[in-house]
């Protein structure tokens, strides 16, 4: 099976695929303006948390061909300010605030104005290479999750298509299959932007898993009949109590695991951690247009004028997580003293 | 504002609202056979427990045209097989089992073959009738548990959709707006049929009740935060412990509920008490087809071919529901004491 590329980088150009129109149609958009990619950001055509922590980063290299700067200073300064316009094309995520800054640290470690361009670009493809080289290693720390037999939930989409390649939960499940556990997946359709039923059925299809689509709200039957072994999701901001921010919808998923005795995981990167806030009470929740809720494929699903709520993600409470897996190992409670341990560099036992 | 008519009988012809057309077109359909109603039952274009048994009661008094019978007993034994063919259009709502054995114990108690079919009308008609008045009645008793300030959430259309006319879980909320309290409502879309979205919102609308449409899978982010103070939903089948069969997604919203601190209310007649059996494990669960999930509109939400479960209804058990609103009084635990009294005809206190 071929690699699904969600990123490339090619010929001066970022090159995305336009996961708005996946399952039906694969389409490549080729960017070469930095704005242009702070709208295929906000509009979701590249979407999951490390993967638009990459995208950002291509997009604040692209956006140093704009800086006009005589000094070192100069150039820092304009970049930071391109940099914060970059970051807020969405709100939640932690992990494009992270890229960006990282971009900005790697501007500023190059003195030299003929060179910083290309440092930049180097690092922005630095940041996709170790995303890649991360999810593989959470897929690792995560496989003793992975049931032998059963079932594993998961929730919207965390594969390849959410990251520069491999997955986060999906990783997990994924190392799970390739180390030869075998079981089923349930993963919800995922309103109202259906990654799940668009993009995790898709990925899944391509890798051979066998898996079954459901609406979000059938997985409480499933998990009360005795149905899922486990659930696994992603996280686009944790707290440092543990809290976790992720597609609307996990915190319902959580409660229901809890309710009915079912371990639930979080997969994440520790560049999805954020230490400066001590709970998920914190964290901004981006609510998106209406129009997500009622229209669908051109089809109204709803009166016209009613006033909608859209929040695109929830919090979870730490209680409610089983473990969160990261790339330097698999973190429990108490989550106030793990993850911090965690995200400054030691190896937590797996 | 018109009273919304999803059922009426005119000029021999059963003439029904199609609701899989609802907000977009208000488009009647007009049935002079019963087997177009079951169509249409099991196409749901007329949905809802209560809705489908006056339906139902319609459809067997229709096919009483078709039955050719010397004899009194004749009569009756052909008529309870196009009962049983008209009672499996649907195996989740138990009103519509209740309607047919209604229909037929009419047929029984005239033994003239000259009136029996217009016995058999005039039986569907009460039954259309009494279940406007008892809805009104639910509406009455379940007045004391809706909030003045706040919001009241609800899932799937109970409406007078969903009905003959006025509600079960709609009518209290309805009941209560007319009492002059004053609150919020939140609606949630109700993957995958979107009763919620098209049917709900639109009858809100019309009511003038202020609403907000969400996807079901917000509903736990805004009790968590605390902005619902009841829940109230309708039911397709209660047993006699008080486990509830509806809508799917029921049950995920009870649990939320109850972690939240938040009640939980039932209303349904006591046609959809099924004390024949002990618990929720008993009831049958409607599985529906694929495209439900798959597509929408004509726009394809899924990749060809994918596995999908779409079950249409799940069981909330009975320690979830706070109260449960009849015609006959509010039903509180023990749910095994109180359900039968109810049923059997006692007042209970409101």
């Amino acid at each position: 099976m071929a690699e699904v590329k969600a990123i490339e980088w090619a010929n001066g150009k970022l090159r995305l695929l336009d996961q708005t129109k996946l399952p039906v149609e694969q389409t490549p958009l080729e960017l070469d303006h930095y704005k242009e990619v702070v709208k295929a950001i906000a509009e979701m055509r590249v979407r999951g948390a490390p993967a638009i922590g990459v995208a950002a980063a291509y997009a604040v290299a692209m956006s140093a061909r704009d800086v006009q700067a005589e000094s070192h200073r100069e150039f820092l300064a304009q970049l930071a300010e391109l940099g914060d316009e970059i970051a807020s094309a969405r709100p939640t995520a932690v992990n494009i605030t992270w890229a960006v800054q990282r971009m900005i640290d790697a501007a500023e470690s190059e003195p030299d104005l003929d060179l910083i361009r290309t440092r930049l670009l180097a690092e922005a493809q630095r940041i996709q290479e170790e995303d890649v080289e991360i999810n593989r290693r959470m897929g690792k720390y995560g496989v003793e999750l992975m049931p032998d037999g059963g079932a594993v939930l998961t929730h919207c989409n965390t594969g390849a298509l959410a990251t520069a390649g491999y997955g986060t939960a999906l990783g997990v499940i994924r190392a799970g299959w390739e180390t030869g556990k075998r079981f089923h997946v349930f993963n919800t359709e995922t309103r109202p932007f259906l990654q799940g039923a668009r993009l995790t059925s898709w990925e899944l299809v391509q890798l051979g898993i066998p898996s079954t689509l459901i609406v979000d709200s059938s997985a409480g039957l499933l998990m009360r009949r005795g149905e899922v072994s486990c659930a696994i999701v992603g996280a686009d901001r944790i707290a440092a109590n543990g809290d976790v921010a992720n597609k609307i919808g996990t915190y319902s998923l959580a409660v229901i695991a809890r309710e009915n005795g079912i371990p639930f995981y979080v997969a994440a990167p520790t560049s999805t951690v954020d230490l400066s806030i001590p709970s998920g009470n914190e964290i901004p929740i981006e609510e998106r247009q209406a129009e997500e809720v009622t229209r669908f494929g051109g089809a109204q699903t709803a009166p016209e004028g009613i006033d909608v709520r859209n929040p695109a993600f929830d919090i979870t409470p730490h209680q409610y997580i089983t473990a969160i897996v990261t790339e330097k190992g698999v973190v429990r409670e108490p989550y106030t003293e793990s993850l911090p341990e965690t995200v400054k560099g030691m190896q937590v036992e797996s």
